[in-house]
């Protein structure tokens, strides 16, 4: 065996909670997804403001469920590219699920990450009902909820899928044993750089899925982002269908982890000439 | 002669059918069309659907004809990206079709990608087909036919010039052996680099081909992607002009691969700077 | 400690004033900003004018609310990567405060940017009023003001905010010494490679905060940008918010500073095999 | 001096004349710009006829002017990426034109370039009148044309200042002297590396002209571009004004090409560090 697999993070790892950057890794979490859904949030009250019938004659003037797909991509982008480097740029708890049944965080650590990723969505939205209390409660809060004519089973399927596509371009971009022996795109990576880019992949994935799933759910596939906008909205509606946005993106977050580490990365070896570089 | 061109593959290797990478890559193959076909037929659906003046009023509410062709290009990208180190990244008959040609991957394993890439877009739908029967029959099932007002030749040609825009890409993109002796703006490799870049333009190479050929033929320059979507729709119309959809990819596919081959590859040879850092 | 930082700026350096890359940089700002300002207003006016119900009836016609946010964010991102290597594409004196506060430039070279940015912006927004000196009046001017329906603490927090997110992914980008080890998705530099990519999560930090406050005061989080559409559409509406678009950036960008230094960077130990590699 | 430029190219070279590669590449020249005015001109037509408002009943139907400026854009980004290694990627005659005035091309390869790209441009919207004439001729052919209300004037200062902003970025992301000095985003290359990000500002460079000046212009900023429209759609209209669109395009391209040797480029010297990894 020609490469060595960084070990397991094991269950609990006391010596990682005396650390100062095990706390600033739960700051950045928070403050990451508190930015994540004030614009993403603002965008969408914005949207629906610009664009309503009875106060406005210009049906066209919003930025369009379009400008709304990119804003929910295009800030995961930016956000997973600023604090990759101090947290791993989680900001999903189904993210953080998938890395600690990898193996990759403990638990202490996945369980802070998802109290501050909950929390930091929570402030985030709090921040557009300060801002405009009586747009907010109007044009749904940003909160996610089965669309009319469209059944349960759909919503959660459409939620598996979705964090399923998530998970699996989170896993693939960022895994350091790509093998390239099969490849005929290589990327083959040069002193780690590939990674480099995996933030516009993992954006690209979150923009592909809200441009299919806005219609069905208002997309979730992230249960911090589905509670933090249900805690601000507060309507029966939205807690009634709450469990879909963490039951689907959980399972679908599971079933990419095990896709990845039981299909596609069984047996893998490591590159000669790309080792040997690495070495 | 400075370089050495990797060996031909041959047409049938039997070492390849004994690896667990082999069929590793037909199944990512499969699931990665399976996901492609889940998510663009999904947002022409809910585009349809939310659009449609007799269910709704605002005809600007969905993502758009530029949001489908972004799903579509997205999608590429995102997939292409996470599929490259394990089987290539083709996900597309055509591409398997022309790497054939150009002897870089064998018979069986083409074969056994197109298989499944056709069963992976044919399940993607039918995920889709299930989800929401009525709209998805009642919206067209993202089946690619010629648009009112344009005969046969018209789509055939679409078909044939967009795949090959497609392919040349793919061509271009990959190539180990680029040559960067004329370039004003050098594109010179670095240990195997510039290719982790390749996802992003074949991904925008399908986005600019939906651009312009969506009002034609619903563009489909993927015999997979058309025959999945006209299994799952299974009208006449569609299963008339079918052969448009396989005739028009093949061709333009083997167009761009004897264009790559034997006018801008011919008398290739390296850079020589290059050639010194890549030993 | 394993990583030498480099030395913080002096307050003032009489060496820096000798040099021909001083002026330079002066020069590409100038010249960046006055293009950022002509590009962006004309697109403003011209979706204005395409889309005045008034005067013509396709209300679908202009490039869109999403088109002038592409246009901010795209411009940034085009003219940092054109002017990173000259000046170090600030193109905004929150940006230049903000480096200025880490020392990171000095003082002199900090009010020269800022004098050039103001008065390119000025000339760019000239420009664009000289080409259609009617439309520009008549649409506004590309000038910031606070919405109907918004207050001015409204409009004073979306600036602060829309600046931070700004500011923190400039600083994230493009600091030398980002830290990997806590990382999942690991962004290691290459010789430096990583921040060949930060022009592009700086864009989209600046498509995003559009999205998302365009509806609200216009955008600014960019002080030269709001100053140089003031003085040419010179109405009182634009000059009684104007403090705003002052205020607000310089609070952003300052506490993303402060986020970044003391709460990001403290304690920040470099990852040892980059160290080795780097040296 | 530490840094030994690339000796000017001579204005006329025979050896070259002798050699494949120079015919190669003006093959190269003629099909992409063939494919690029095929898809760009097929996205306006497109657009035109499924909005147009006597045909159609949904006006917000097509891609948009927003998905005609992608077209623009991408298909250069996608264009350049795949030729920068064959012919330099130029793909216009002002792009050419400020190349051979920086003494990078020679004459003769100047002017077959020219020539290869007027041809393809022509071919290539001659394939889009092939396949539907009557559209053709009644959605305008792409040709580029003053809208009603501006000037020559207007029309040459935005022709001049979108090729600058175009020519400037080409020049400014292929330079092989780009000094980091000053830089707090620094591009310092690896081995030759940033350049391979190169294709995308160019591409964004003109997504966002055609953004701003299509309501003026219909956004020339390519003589090859507007020549090619005005043969195969040849009108009065189109032909009085295409002067603008040679003249406008080679002045902005001598400007740019000046404000980059004279100004950003004096005294240019290189990073030492830099200097020392890329011997």
């Amino acid at each position: 065996k020609d490469y060595e697999q960084p070990l397991a993070a094991r269950i609990i790892e006391v010596e990682e909670l005396t650390k100062w950057s095990f706390y600033r890794a739960i700051v950045a979490e928070f403050v990451a997804t508190f930015l994540f859904l004030y614009i993403t949030v603002l965008t969408v009250i914005g949207y629906k403001s610009q664009t309503d019938a009875t106060r406005n004659s210009d049906q066209c003037g919003g930025v369009g469920i379009l400008g709304v797909a990119w804003a929910f991509g295009g800030m995961i982008f930016v956000l997973v590219y600023n604090t990759a480097g101090i947290s791993g740029g989680h900001l999903n708890p189904a993210v953080t699920f998938a890395l600690f049944l990898g193996r990759k965080v403990t638990l202490p650590r996945a369980l802070m990450y998802i109290l501050a990723q909950c929390s930091g969505a929570t402030c985030g939205c709090g921040m557009v009902k300060a801002f405009q209390r009586a747009y907010y409660i109007g044009y749904g809060g940003g909160a996610n909820e089965l669309s009319q004519g469209y059944g349960r089973g759909t919503g959660l399927g459409a939620e598996i899928i979705g964090t399923f596509i998530l998970v699996y371009t989170v896993l693939s971009t960022t895994d350091p044993k790509r093998n390239a022996r099969d490849s005929h795109v290589p990327v083959i990576s040069c002193f780690g750089m590939p990674k480099v880019l995996a933030p516009l992949p993992i954006g690209f994935a979150v923009f592909m899925v809200h441009l299919a799933t806005i219609p069905i759910t208002g997309t979730g596939i992230n249960p911090a982002r589905s509670l933090g906008a249900a805690v601000m909205y507060n309507k029966k509606k939205s807690w009634d269908d709450h469990w879909i946005f963490w039951v689907g993106p959980m399972v679908g977050a599971a079933g990419a982890q095990f896709y990845y580490e039981h299909i596609l990365q069984a047996h893998l070896t490591l590159y000669h000439h790309h080792h040997h570089i690495t070495r």
